[in-house]
């Protein structure tokens, strides 16, 4: 079965996407669903995202790209889902588990369903009855900004389906993009999300004035409260070394192009939540995913100072100054 | 027994860890040697090292300072060795085994002893039968510069007498300086060595165009390739992400402090090793680690490809370009 490939979402993570998979599939194969109907138009008009990495070209054929999501879901077998993760059921509301049967669905969202608590996966299995060998997820180390300058980057595919991760691996795999292939869609998952709360730790730190070995010892650290949660939630062999878990983390706290490091600073700098937002024009992941993760860590209980300062500091309005201070009591 | 302790080195590093023992003991129970005779005349005069971490007051006493290193030897209880690896011979040339007996020798080092292609724990024992359970090392991550801005550090100390070790982290306590104890001697030296490589190898992709995701992939790539090397050498149970491995790795691979990693973006951008050397007038430790390591691997046999990537573009003027690109396809 060839692959037609829905992509479900207009950010620049889902225009990178759309570029990698270009060179592999015929454009006609490619489906493109997004909200902003200017952009559609702009897109059919000019083939470029006239929001989200300009820079790329996209030649896909105007009837492939449109607002009906339904349509765009049903004309594809690789349903990619690429909205913020606080959108996606807003995103989902009409579509029916009917629609998703058969279909692999291959989520690139970093992020934890508002309200329901869940990593995507879980969400898709249990609203939509989507069976877990027909999810895959798509992790980094990657920012999109770098794809669209073609600089080389690592992908992981995860899939308990290992075939299809392979398959769908190599619909990515180009000149600047290698892939690797993972049967730990539950842990690439949570690590992709909590690497987005160290980087707004990280950015804090930095706003308050802590140095470059201070954040080394943060990051250390992190890859351990990382390891230990994936660990306790789903405890199978793996490396938390590789670059789906520690690179992702690492590429987030440490990259100018982090949202979350940028969002974090500014908390640390004594921007309020809202005014850091508002000055940013950007959703940063890591501040909904700390309170995400803080409501799902109650079930868990693994030990987690920083995920928790974070927390603290962006809902419990502790003195980012005070509450690392207090933080660095708890690392070694 | 009070320490008293003998500092053997004029550098930053010397010079933050004086700074840090001098909140804890007293000044009159320091004792500083180093080569440099102008220098110690500017210390003693204005109690300040004229040449590195210049705004750090020094207040030992000024008979406490010399060129003489056995008698700075004699008068102390714990030395501390912190000369670049590569003088650390002539530095001891007159210092004999009888010179060391009955103390603790602490290693500040970084680094192999050319030749020997030893590290430092196996030198002193070999050359100066310093027994294994004398002898303590301090790891990072700690940029000096940032001790001299007082900002918030971590130190790892191992030693196999862990009572010694955790007497000598007391000392270094303070403030702005939390400190760890471990009892794997060779896996800190090891693992303090290997980062100059790879934060040079860091350097080189940055040089030569690679971006943030693929730094993170060859960090955590990295990270593997110590985990894989310290457990060939010395198989005991350890966490590689702990601060004084992985901590230490980050801090200089993806500092703006970092000479080895400014020495190999040099190397990327087309300079050659000399004229890079000469333009930046410090040592880069990870130029001569690479060909140590590349000496003590022939032994061990680990797969290594950063560090041998290193080798070939520093040793064997292979081309930083195409080393890099034939190392991306070894990484995962």
């Amino acid at each position: 079965m060839l692959a037609k490939v829905a992509m479900i979402g207009g950010g620049s993570w889902a225009t990178a996407i759309i570029k990698m998979l270009s060179n592999n599939i015929k454009e006609k194969e490619i489906f493109w669903w997004m909200r902003n109907t200017d952009a559609i138009e702009h897109i059919k008009k000019y083939h470029h995202n006239p929001n989200y990495l300009s820079a790329a070209e996209v030649k896909i054929p105007e009837t492939n790209i449109s607002d009906n999501i339904s349509e765009i879901i049903s004309a594809a077998n690789y349903i990619i889902l690429n909205v913020p993760a606080a959108f996606l059921k807003e995103t989902l509301k009409d579509v029916e588990p009917e629609d998703f049967k058969g279909k692999k669905i291959v989520s690139a969202i970093k992020g934890i369903v508002p309200d329901e608590n869940q990593i995507i996966g879980e969400f898709l299995n249990e609203k939509f009855q989507v069976p877990f060998e027909d999810i895959l997820v798509i992790s980094g180390p990657c920012h999109a900004e770098e794809v669209a300058l073609e600089k080389l980057s690592y992908l992981t595919i995860a899939s308990i389906d290992v075939e299809a991760a392979t398959y769908f691996a190599s619909l990515l795999s180009t000149r600047y993009i290698k892939t690797n292939v993972s049967d730990d869609i539950f842990g690439t998952e949570y690590a992709a999300v909590l690497k987005n709360i160290y980087a707004v730790a990280s950015g804090i730190c930095h706003g308050v004035g802590y140095g470059d070995n201070f954040q080394a010892v943060l990051i250390s650290n992190a890859i351990r409260e990382i390891n230990r949660f994936v660990n306790a939630v789903h405890p199978i062999s793996r490396d938390i070394k590789e670059s789906a878990y520690l690179g992702d983390l690492l590429v987030t706290a440490y990259s100018q192009f982090s949202r979350n490091r940028t969002f974090g600073n500014m908390i640390g700098k004594g921007y309020t939540v809202k005014s850091a937002q508002l000055e940013m024009n950007m959703i940063a992941e890591g501040y909904y995913a700390a309170s995400c993760m803080h409501v799902i860590n109650k079930k868990y209980k693994v030990d987690m100072p920083i995920s928790r300062a974070v927390y603290a500091v962006l809902y419990e309005k502790h003195a980012p100054q005070i509450e690392m201070a207090l933080l660095t009591e708890q690392l070694s």
